[in-house]
């Protein structure tokens, strides 16, 4: 039972060569050397181990540069699953995805994030194997769990490190629980990582990029991927933006810090701000206490973009942090892109995406080198979920000894 | 004539062998090994290689754990030399390191930072120049210059892409005329970048750390290191954390952003203090004009230090916001250790180093995960020149083809 990644330095050649066969969509053997820089012995042997796996499939012939026209090569995408699991405050989401990272089922649900773990995690099992079931996916062919949540976390030993959702959960063995009750492989990772590595395979994203990802459900957070590895620092705690200061006389925050971004532009603010603006909060119906705190977000951002001023201006105001925040992220870690990502830029992106890029377009560092561009997530509000069944892929695909299928 | 670092995989590995023989001082092909995770016929062939150039030699045995007591190597420090050479608008240092990155000699000197760079640049090489033939280093033993200066670089290309220290240096290709002008090779870095890494060769710092390196000389620049390599971002300006906002309603800086740190926290900023604040910058005899901003700066650090309330009270008011500075730069890079670098943290370390470890610890993200120390660079206001050189020894030792000595 895997609760962490193993990469062996020839298993993630063989991860490379997959990527590269992946966002290709067809290639040959011979491109395939040139665009990883391996031998061709190398590309051979490798290739022949994920045919006999059935990863990949020979796919007719190329055209000739001269002599035989070369065979194209394809990933098989029902050949392998994985499952992508979001678990946060305020509701679970879960995806199944092919090989090639694309979505075959999704289910989201309330309430389980409120109990003890003992109790919730056997409820959230019941909803995978529901939804593997009604998918008929092979049992044999899922390759594994990705577990995404909040941090901190010690993503080695697959625990939190927080008292959220309750304080239960803090050094909880989540990963290996969920491991045994699934009897799958569980990996825990970063919500915000997760939903920039899935942007990575499935986005435009310039393998040698290196770009940002703010992570906006109801808290804040972000991750930076470079080269197309996620930047993990000393201890996969890295790039909490919706902990970084943005008023030195701000207020003391449960993480330590004072005046973080989130208390300023993240949802919970937002709404609390409508209550005090106007009388939006009433207008709009919200509850005052956030329990449902995504889908008043989302009834603002809908106000806002139907016209409603008092709407707009709060959104713009949460706009004008970020953009700020933005701007530290990308001036400290020199990036060229950052994606938004997660259910509250779902709901809010054309507001939002416009703001920050002029932010950081004006005010960055760097950007007399290079532009910096900001982009929604091609995922939508399901990027962590995704992104979490991705990094299943990624880090399971570097294995060698991959089980054959039932 | 090289002007940007070569690195091939092979000579890569040549590179990790000889940094591991330098950090152990004296070991074995067997403990070799043992820490690189190469196999035995590849360290026997690097260690002869590097024995063939001279850059290491066998000085006798050790202790036997059984069989043959094994042969122990250790780096020839005396076999290669390298330069390192701070451009900076107050003032230019040359140092001469040797292969174990150790200071042999040094020298700096003023006014030629504010000439154009035709003019300049000839007097930068014959001070490098004189440099050399006083300490009596073989021209043949020298790797190269390290020139170390501040950003926005086009590191690749050797240029600088910043109007200082006049608006003849923007774009001009300093790193190529300068090695015209010194027949050496010339490598052009960030300084902060250069700090980090001299501390990662010759400082107390664990090689699977991610520590970061904040430098403060006039300006305020910063580097993030995580095993071992520098992180570059997109294009080499990462972690100018001299220019993310510490006020959202600060002026407008020149690089773009508003409320930089710079303004608040870095040396101009409390010489201008120090004239507003009850005439201590009459009483010092410092410069209104902040011409001799170093010295200026150092006189307000030894004020501060003999007692003098007032001058306490400013350096500790541009540490409280280097402080929470270092708060940002260690939740998004999930730090373990922060280097204060650079001649001002040398001036006046001894009060900014307890204040800004204090709020690192109360206040960054991931503290709970692991602590984060805050030390000052073992190599004192030379910390840039000092790595700039041993960025030399680093990048050019792995050039496979070394020329031989004459």
């Amino acid at each position: 039972m895997t609760t962490g990644p193993v990469v062996a330095s020839r298993s993630k050649t063989r991860g490379v060569v997959l990527n590269l066969i992946r966002a290709a969509r067809t290639v040959s053997r011979v491109e395939l050397a040139a665009d990883s820089g391996l031998t061709s012995p190398t590309i051979t042997q490798v290739v022949r181990e994920l045919m006999d796996h059935g990863l990949v499939v020979e796919v007719g012939r190329g055209t000739s540069t001269g002599g035989k026209p070369p065979t194209l090569l394809q990933l098989n995408p029902q050949a392998r699953y994985s499952v992508g699991l979001l678990f946060e405050r305020n509701a679970c989401v879960v995806v199944i995805v092919d090989l090639a990272g694309q979505l075959v089922a999704r289910t989201s649900f309330h309430g389980t994030e409120l109990l003890p773990p003992e109790q919730a995690l056997p409820l959230v099992a019941a909803r995978v194997n529901a939804l593997l079931s009604s998918v008929g996916v092979e049992r044999g062919k899922v390759l594994g769990v990705g577990l995404v949540s909040y941090g901190p976390q010690d993503r080695q030993a697959g625990v939190l490190l927080t008292h959220q959702p309750t304080a239960e959960w803090l050094g909880y063995p989540i990963a290996r629980r969920l491991s045994e009750l699934l009897e799958l492989p569980v990996l825990l990772d970063n919500d915000a990582a997760a939903a920039a590595m899935g942007e990575y395979w499935l986005g435009a994203v310039d393998q040698h990029s290196t770009f940002g990802c703010i992570y906006m459900a109801s808290g804040i957070g972000g991750a930076v991927v470079s080269g197309g590895e996620v930047f993990r620092g000393s201890s996969s705690n890295s790039v909490e933006i919706g902990h970084i200061c943005v008023d030195l006389d701000g207020e003391e925050c449960d993480c330590g810090n004072r005046g973080c971004l989130e208390h300023y532009a993240g949802p919970p603010a937002v709404i609390r701000q409508a209550f005090e603006a106007d009388g939006l909060g009433w207008r709009l119906g919200l509850d005052p206490l956030g329990i449902d705190c995504l889908g008043d977000f989302g009834r603002i951002a809908a106000a806002a973009e139907a016209g409603d001023a008092t709407a707009r201006g709060l959104i713009e105001r949460s706009a004008s942090y970020l953009g700020a925040a933005a701007v530290t992220m990308a001036t400290l870690f020199d990036l060229d892109l950052i994606v938004l990502a997660g259910h509250s830029f779902a709901a809010a992106g054309s507001i939002y995406r416009p703001l920050i890029e002029r932010e950081v377009q004006r005010r960055t560092f760097a950007r007399r080198a290079h532009p910096v561009r900001v982009v929604q997530s091609v995922s939508g509000s399901d990027a962590a979920a995704i992104g979490g069944a991705v990094l299943v892929l990624q880090s399971e695909l570097a294995i060698l000894d991959l089980p054959q299928p039932d």
